[in-house]
């Protein structure tokens, strides 16, 4: 196809609170740091928006993984996904769940543990506190959930750890200390 | 939390072909029609990110569901959800799958048939025509489905059949006829 040059613009609708604060250390998936729990808090203006939500035992929420420290310019296409860091292999960025994209969207499935107001509460971190939101979404079986166990291309090649993070996986899965870094 | 009046802007990095044009006609959600074929057509620009996808049978197909019929102004933070139509109730934005969004994000699970060049071919069609893409992520097992079957809200009360459509849920499920319209 050729290029388009359409930009749409989106609205912050809110932010995450979380307890971290540098990428390397933060876990790379909700999935894999479930026992972690943070705040969303939504804009008043958009706070009536989550009735119904504590119904839902999960969500998706949508982010916006802009990090003002990136090199400027266009993303690479192809990176080294954190998960292939102590072996690297460069795959396409739609092939990955990296956060450095052309759109920086982050989609996370975190467990709603209390809606209050217009601040949940929620298990499942993988976000840097102060990241905006974009949308929340309640996650819906029969929508989001594939309807046999499907391949998941070069993931099901990896040990995939339960709280990884970008500095772990660059030791080979290893906590601090043990390499003797 | 206080309004916030931040914007980011987000670049379409390709777009929808499907034989859909109306929005009433057109499938609800992706995993009601699995078996309709449509295709993503990827600017060139952006094809090289594709580079793995096809070896996952599932991916999310991030789109802009921008529609320019839609009343202009503010989007109202309780509707009725297409599929409460028929008994309406109206629930929070958040805690429904409508297109009708602060941010207008669509989030549909679709299956990969192939990637050919900057085309990918996939089944599970709920896209009008020409809908832009802003992202594409792999389904990943490990990071996209809950531990256990989740609570699922308002959606566990109501029947969920495949071909929805917002014209079919208007009239109570019924295909066009069967009640006189």
């Amino acid at each position: 196809m050729a290029p388009m040059e359409t930009n749409v613009s989106m609205r912050v609708i809110g932010v995450v609170r979380t307890s971290h604060t540098g990428l390397e250390t933060t876990p790379i998936q909700a999935a894999l740091n479930r026992a972690e729990h943070a705040t969303i808090e939504i804009s008043d203006a958009y706070a009536d928006g989550l009735d119904g939500l504590a119904e839902f035992d999960y969500a998706w929420l949508l982010t916006w993984l802009h990090a003002p420290d990136r090199p400027a310019g266009p993303v690479p296409l192809r990176q080294v996904p954190f998960l292939l860091r102590a072996r690297p292999r460069r795959m396409g960025i739609f092939a990955t769940r990296g956060p450095r994209r052309v759109n920086p969207i982050g989609l996370s499935l975190i467990q709603i543990l209390q809606v209050a107001g217009p601040v949940i509460r929620f298990a499942g971190v993988d976000l840097l506190d102060g990241t905006p939101v974009v949308d929340v979404k309640p996650y819906v079986t029969r929508f989001d959930a594939p309807p046999v166990r499907p391949r998941c291309g070069w993931f099901d090649q990896v040990p995939i750890e339960d709280g990884a993070t970008p500095a772990r996986l660059a030791r080979g899965g290893k906590p601090p200390g043990e390499d003797g870094q």
